[in-house]
């Protein structure tokens, strides 16, 4: 028969499949003798085959009341007992902590009898009456989805009858009253009677925690945090500890270091009288852990010596929750911390320095994905702020946004387009998806370690909380802060570093990389296999590539170089009548691009740079044929009042516009991406590649005459066939050579070719028959092998898609590997069997993903190039990747 | 050492790679005795050197010389010879035929001794410096590169100066005169005198006609004809015969059987005193057979007995050349002779009958590609028709067009996409291009094998030709026939059928199926294993697909039923503001849609049908942004010249369209291909899907109800991604399961999916898990995989890349294998590993295209679908490709 029910004696740490994160934690703390509450874990497995029957592995219960009974012995107490009742806590516990996304219930075995007996226990009438009808209303809404505001309403009633204005003030009578009138609602909304059988209940709230797991916030959050949707949750089933039972009673939570920046000092915080919910709800505002010393030194120094033990024996920071129960300290739960980016860094560069972990493990210890947060934008501090209110720095960064009132509107708006803050008097589990769409989040209430902060961290958005001097109405969507009133709409800045929040829009500006971060990197550039490139388009991006780390351009994308002042000669080159006129403007675009090429050849002195020869169609560079249209149509009403002359200078105008007109008309197409561009330009206006392919090379020269050495790879976009390819390479080396022989120089050089079609990929071997190398240019190939055209999705089906579990994952972030991964997989194997050695890499967005660098390291290319802002992400995830190929890395990482 | 010469009586018809068609076919009719002018052929090997190195191959020139010494010794003359010349032609011969695509030289030995020997043997001085000045003016043009004209110009001044008209006037001096002026001419061109040496004459011809293989006729025609650019040419070098030797000589042409009927009886024309050239070029309109068996019936006796020979012997109709030399006849070539697929149906028929060939030859007898041709439209004869010219029906098949006066503006007008009718008075071979550019073809002069004629029949071009009451002004770009008058870029219909030229446009009819192709056909479904079903969204479509043999329908599109009178509907359905809204409108559909199937499944009767559901996006049923803002501006000038009540009727309106343009910007796309179409509508839109599957299941029951059999496949279009065809799948199975039941009906159906996405094909084995059948869209399959929109690409860059050998062939026409079918091949190989028996088809438009069809089969696909008329060409083209996996079909089926 098979086990579903461990007690915490029987687990260890490493059963997370198991027992879930908590369990396991428990079972762990529990065996290192640590004062863990008694209680057991039900398995991940029998949540599993929940979902899969819809009904209780049989003989489940069994099991469980067995358990049960240890603990009543353990405890020397009974459940439902009327003199010395035993109350448990349910829990969920699934693998990967999901804070706050599933179900709990507390203060479970209360009925008529039991309150007597707790009354009892803790020699207090109103106490155990109190918790009785916490315990209803708590289980009424999880367990029986009664919806919550019915019983605030009741409260609220009883509150006034009793003409107090705190339910602490409360008295036994009042709350006896509310019991009935609390078990009366339940009758009402449900037809039965709220169960009073301990077992039922323990029962029914199980089966309501197994519930939750694919509950709506729950798999939001999975989603958001790649979390499988088939793991299941485990369940605790624990003896209740009170840290509400009086002045020496109190409960808190404590990181080991400061989980904001990695500083080696607790992070805690403590409620007296309170029950942790109180703390992690934010619905009271916190104390620091000096209160405890202060009240109750014995607990305060044995807690801070398990801290002390606990990372010792994880050899990480810990995030620990206690409670003190009339002086008795209690450890309810440890886990792995999560932590800023910044922590991150700082934690794993200190334990290798304490000989805690190797540096193998100090780089794995950071997420590559969150190292996104270390470059998030911050206030530029030359800008002039008006700060309204400060609030605690929960999440680090700096967010511009619209300010929103709810988190559905804030959902809705960012689907649109927007950039919106979330501001809240506190968030609550059902906002995830909300906070999740934000560029960042405000709230009045809670600490550092609430909802809000939590989430926000874990994501990486910068977030202020607990900016108490903001009034929010939320009926009014508006708040005042001193003199200052932000209505919904409004635009407002926050910093997550400094906890400022300030009116109107504050200019950002990029950030630069730690010494933490800058040994994180070093050993991860010690352990990389893949090499890292930018993707830059100017000499200063170039810069900042090199700067972040990068080892080469993977992509220098030329259109850009078109725009601007060079647009109308663009213009010229694009609508010429003549060859003369074409020719004309083109020699006066080899000008200009020479200098292009040429600063970006001198700051990437010695390193390669991919060139990518123009690849957007040409229509891109004219107005469109509605706004000429429109135009011409305006100037001829004009004209029809107009006087002579001025009508003749009008019709002039239309004239101009008409002509221009015939040319947009002849040149728009109805879907531009699979349109005339790319290596289609080359062929068909033969002219435009040998101008850029002679700036190049005359760039190249007048670089080496100053004592600089180019490396060139000249780059053919968007090839769908060989002869593509072979045509151009033809046009290319033809100006070279000339080039060349008339400056008398020898300068090496590689002609590739982006493979961005399907077909390219299929055809690959071909290609590197004539190819040097290739560059996978994910993003088109994305868009051609889904069909899916990026600007046209990702606002509209997109976020359906997501929602419906159609996509795990939107494709244009992380590489898709079954269907695009696969024709990287084709072309680079194929590729590689006509031409050995091809040199092959990616430089699509994906270049700076580290799901996708781990397949890309796996697939053996030989670069990632991004964004030279995601250059360190890209250097730790190819660091990860290498490690984890040698079998290093697990879920501790995580 | 390698042999690259051969003696006619070395080869034989089965080594055509060797030796090419001519000169395989003039070795084969050597060897069976019949009278042939000696001769030797240089080998396409040969020629496949010289491309590759540019030399010819080393030894050749002594192994041709040593040939040359047996052609003199068999014929008892030498090469400039004083006395008694020898002169031969030397033309080139590839595998395949291409007529008049290459060089030729005729009388090469020709100098000033050998003019007095031919003077001598002839006994006339004057056909002798005829002769002489004929070859220098032909060898100086194709040989040495000199353009004719110049010739034409001195030879215009020599019969001034003679005053005469014909050149035939031309008395012996006059002709000295003008041998000294072109050697004059040569000179002043080329620098050097006209070569008197023969074989150094021999040389430069050989050498010529090596080039003339990648000249850009021949690699036009070989583009058209897909044959390859490797093969090469040989070379004939043979003893001249003369028909040009007075009125007992002359020379034809002759098909043993009528190549545009098929009806048994020779199809053949006479020029008495003329050199094959006359005939071919159609500068002398020839005459008919019975002219020659009224000058010399012995000539004409011998030829008819040869022409039975050669029939037995090829099993085929043959198209000879011959000449009679002072009443004897010579044999000048043969070689199966091309033919309209009218006639090649009616000859396989008869050869069968004849018992010369069986069924399975009969079948590879008839080009699946060329039964385009008999189903191409006709005059509908309820048209009237103004008459304007008749001329020779020289390629059946009629057509409409804007007449053009030169090739390559016909050319460029049908590359803007115009259908166009290519006027001239008679074509040359450089004309190639813009012949194949137009819808027909009418030429002044010429006869049925005239250039025009030869090369209309084998594209499949209605032709009329030799309509002599033309009268073509080409400096006016018009032509007046009687008394109207046709400038370029008015429409005439031309009738290749009947010979008739019509002013203005005249409907077209479709045409039926004659009894011979029936039995043809009728044969090839009794070989072919590939099914063969008709793309058709009518029961019209659907009668007319399944008359034509269709198995049943692979694709009947729903967007087409949603125009028309259902356009305001749709439009209500997409712009509905409520649920209700929408609705209603998808109510309305239900009702009409639900017709819409019952047809289609009533005229299908017990044959299946895949409907697919609606693909394309919601915008295209609305008026585009740029109308709409137009329209909006418009009004809004209205408005402000108008009165008060017209300017509140006005604002009325414009608000109605500023309504309605917010609805049409929020659906336009920037690519609407990649956008929100297929089954992402059904997946935002839910309503839709299951609007359309409950229409069809009802219909379905009313038409079972009737007592006949639908056989019913739902097509879900455009899935990428397995999720999005598992929820589709699940939704529809709802409403058909409640169909069913409230009908109290059992119908069986499958549910299946286009593959029409790159990705789609690469993760097969998932969706094949959900889906009972694959359709392939090969259409946008080819999209995605190129990246080549077709709506953009064909008129821009398309000509340009096929013009430049990009590519060799349309991939929207003739699918694309390496690329495109190798996804077939993952997608039909890997879903049928994950569910055995998987229905797999292709509903592309290449499944009319015969190269395609034959891929399909060796894929192991189950059937191809293709629009009604070019079933017959996919049953056909079934047949062929099962026929060749048995090794049948080879080189004699061209």
């Amino acid at each position: 028969m098979k086990k579903y029910v461990y007690d915490f004696e029987q687990g260890n740490r490493d059963r997370k499949d198991l027992l879930g994160g908590k369990g396991a934690n428990l079972a762990e703390m529990t065996n290192l003798g640590l004062p863990v509450p008694p209680g057991f874990t039900i398995t991940t497995t029998a949540c599993r085959e929940y979902m899969r029957t819809g009904a209780f592995p049989s003989g489940l219960m069994d099991e469980v009341t067995k358990h049960l009974r240890i603990l009543e012995k353990k405890m020397e107490k009974s459940l439902g007992d009327p003199k010395n009742p035993l109350l448990v806590s349910v829990r969920s516990g699934a693998k990967f902590s999901m804070p706050g996304m599933m179900d709990t219930v507390l203060n479970l075995g209360m009925n008529d009898k039991a309150v007597k007996g707790l009354a009892h226990q803790t020699r207090s009438e109103r106490f155990a009456n109190d918790s009785y009808r916490r315990f209803i209303q708590m289980f009424a809404k999880i367990v029986m989805g009664i919806p919550g505001e019915h019983f605030e309403e009741v409260l609220e009633k009883a509150k006034k009858a009793a003409r107090v204005k705190d339910d602490s003030r409360l008295k036994v009578a009042d709350l006896k009253k509310l019991i009935s009138s609390y078990k009366r609602l339940v009758r009402k909304h449900t037809g039965t009677t709220f169960p009073d059988d301990p077992i039922a209940q323990l029962e029914m709230a199980i089966e309501a925690v197994f519930k939750s797991w694919n509950g709506e916030r729950a798999r939001i959050y999975r989603r958001q945090n790649k979390i499988s949707d088939d793991l299941g949750t485990a369940v605790n089933i624990q003896a209740m500890v009170f840290g509400n039972l009086g002045e020496d009673s109190g409960t808190g939570v404590a990181f080991t270091r400061d989980a904001s920046t990695g500083a080696k000092k607790y992070l805690a915080e403590y409620l007296p009288n309170a029950q942790g919910e109180d703390v992690v709800s934010g619905a009271r505002t916190p104390l620091s852990l000096d209160e405890l010393k202060r009240r109750d030194d014995k607990s305060y120094r044995e807690l801070t010596k398990i801290m002390s033990k606990l990372e010792r024996h994880y050899r990480d920071m810990n995030d620990i929750e206690f409670t003190v129960e009339k002086g008795t300290l209690w450890m309810l739960q440890t886990r792995i911390g999560k932590r800023t980016a910044a922590a991150a860094v700082k934690i794993a560069v200190d334990l290798n320095k304490e000989r805690l972990i190797s540096r193998q493990e100090a780089v794995l210890r950071v997420d590559p994905g969150s190292l996104d947060q270390l470059l998030h934008p911050q206030f530029d501090p030359k800008g002039t702020v008006d700060v309204i209110a400060t609030g605690l720095n929960a999440s680090p960064g700096a967010a511009v946004g619209k300010a929103v009132f709810d988190a559905k509107r804030a959902e809705v708006m960012a689907a649109s387009g927007e950039k919106v803050v979330l501001v809240r008097p506190m968030t609550e589990p059902d906002d995830v998806g909300g906070m999740y769409a934000s560029q960042g989040i405000l709230t009045s209430r809670g600490g550092k370690t609430s909802h809000a902060a939590v989430v926000a961290r874990g994501a990486g958005i910068p977030c202020v909380c607990g900016a108490e001097s903001l009034k929010i109405d939320l009926t009014k969507r508006q708040f005042t802060a001193g003199k200052a009133t932000v209505k919904e709409g409004e635009v407002i800045s926050i910093n997550g570093t400094t906890g400022e929040v300030v009116l109107g829009e504050v200019p950002l500006i990029e950030p630069k990389i730690s010494g933490g971060l800058q040994t994180i990197l070093k050993w991860a550039d010690e352990t990389r296999r893949l090499k890292v490139r930018a993707n830059a388009d100017t000499p200063e991006d170039a810069a900042k590539g090199r700067q972040f780390g990068a080892e080469g351009i993977g992509l220098a994308r030329t259109e850009h170089m078109f725009l601007g002042s060079r647009l109308p000669i663009v213009q010229r080159m694009i609508l010429a009548d003549t060859e003369d006129e074409e020719k004309a403007a083109l020699d006066e675009l080899l000008e200009v691009q020479r200098l292009d090429f040429a600063g970006i050849f001198e700051a990437m002195n010695r390193l390669p740079v991919t060139i990518r020869l123009l690849d957007p169609p040409l229509h891109e560079f004219l107005p469109s044929s509605k706004e000429l249209e429109l135009e011409i149509q305006r100037l001829e009403f004009e004209s029809i009042g107009a006087s002579g002359e001025e009508r003749a200078s009008l019709q002039k105008e239309i004239t101009t516009k008409q002509e221009l007109l015939g040319s947009v008309t002849r040149l728009e197409e109805s879907n531009p991406m699979l349109g005339m561009r790319g290596v289609r330009l080359g062929i068909v206006k033969p002219g435009l590649y040998q101008m850029q392919v002679r700036a190049i090379m005359e760039a190249a020269c007048d670089v080496k005459e100053k004592g600089k050495k180019p490396v060139i790879e000249i780059m053919i976009p968007l090839v769908a066939v060989r002869e593509e390819f072979d045509l151009m390479r033809e046009e290319a080396e033809q100006v070279i050579e000339e080039v060349l022989e008339s400056r008398g120089q020898k300068i090496d050089y590689l002609i590739g070719t982006m493979i961005e079609l399907p077909r390219a990929a299929l055809v690959a071997a071909e290609i590197a028959e004539g190819a040097e190398f290739f560059s996978f240019g994910t993003n088109d190939l994305t868009q051609t092998a889904f069909g899916f055209s990026r600007d046209d999705i990702e606002g509209k089906f997109l976020p359906t898609y997501l929602e419906r579990g159609v996509l795990k994952v939107n494709p244009f972030e992380s590489l898709d590997q079954p269907g695009v991964g696969r024709l990287v997989q084709i072309a680079t194997k194929e590729g590689r069997k006509a031409r050995p050695g091809l040199k092959v890499g990616i430089c699509g967005e994906h270049g700076g993903d580290p799901s996708s660098v781990e397949f890309c390291h796996a697939t053996g290319l030989d670069y990632v190039s991004c964004s030279p802002f995601r250059v360190p992400v890209a250097r730790l995830a190819a660091a990860h990747a290498a490690l984890k190929e040698k079998g290093l890395g697990g879920s501790d990482s995580r």
